[in-house]
């Protein structure tokens, strides 16, 4: 199941597959950068690891791995626009890109969005590559959570806004 | 970063990434059985591709990887009690659980639910262990798309419904 018409259905669906949505940054040896992704999930607690899959082609692909290191920015409904940057919509360059908020240095030197929902610092331990993508395991060095904010969302191909308010009834 | 007080951070963190809620489910030689999962995710779609993380302490795991196929269902914003029962958190038998809505076999054989979002047979291709969980990437061979509904969303400890139109202003 690897044909043209099967990868655009397999898309479609995964148009539908809502996700948070995130920056993901890195600063060293190769240089400071950041890119948006949705493709982010939590893998274990014991220890704290997330993954993170990471198309082989971006730019973003060989800073992330040649630093070793990564901040997952969890961002909030008002950052649609910094999203839009990120994932290259703009062609805004990539230091004006961190003009457009406040960042700060997080303890593992990365940039760390101020206003994240959350931010989380860690190393890649591992990477497994799987087809074009890169699915990077990052073991979870430092936390910061905020305490208010919507969500960011992508569904349906759009941004969204979910409130951070307990619904009445879904 | 392994104590308890960090683990507890993280999953506040983890808490307000939000996630499409789906319930996967597989049947062969071990049986049938379903579990409401979040963290699941696209990962290439060269091959089509996605991943689901399963606490190996899960019930539903020795199933899911003896059988080793799944159906990964997206929900649909109504399914809020059907995604508490396949969580079980209602003690509702498994087998109950299938009575509650219309599912059907799919082509690989699997419970498909009829008005999922998105419904994604495949086969697990391989699994990686990170820590507590199983990291399961399954090749899709089946895929249905429904063209309408909203998303059912996991953020802040509760369900959210995300309503499928597009947004004016996020």
């Amino acid at each position: 199941m690897n044909n043209e018409s099967t990868r655009k259905l397999f898309r479609e669906a995964m148009a539908y597959l809502s996700a948070a949505v995130n920056i993901i940054t890195t600063d060293g040896p190769r240089g400071r950068c950041g890119m948006t992704a949705s493709a982010v999930c939590s893998v274990t607690d014991t220890p704290p690891t997330m993954l993170v899959c990471v198309n082989q082609s971006s730019s973003a692909h060989a800073v992330l791995a040649g630093n070793g290191n990564v901040c997952i920015n969890v961002l909030p409904a008002d950052h649609q626009e910094l999203a839009r940057h990120f994932a290259g919509m703009t062609n805004l360059p990539m230091s004006a890109r961190f003009e457009q908020q406040t960042w700060t240095a997080g303890r593992l030197g990365l940039p760390v969005l101020a206003d994240a929902l959350a931010s989380l610092e860690g190393r890649i331990v591992d990477t497994k590559t799987v087809g074009s993508h890169s699915v990077m395991f990052v073991e979870v060095a430092d936390i910061v959570v905020r305490g208010d904010g919507d969500s960011l969302i992508y569904f349906g191909r759009h941004f969204h806004r979910l409130a951070r308010t307990a619904p009445e009834l879904c």
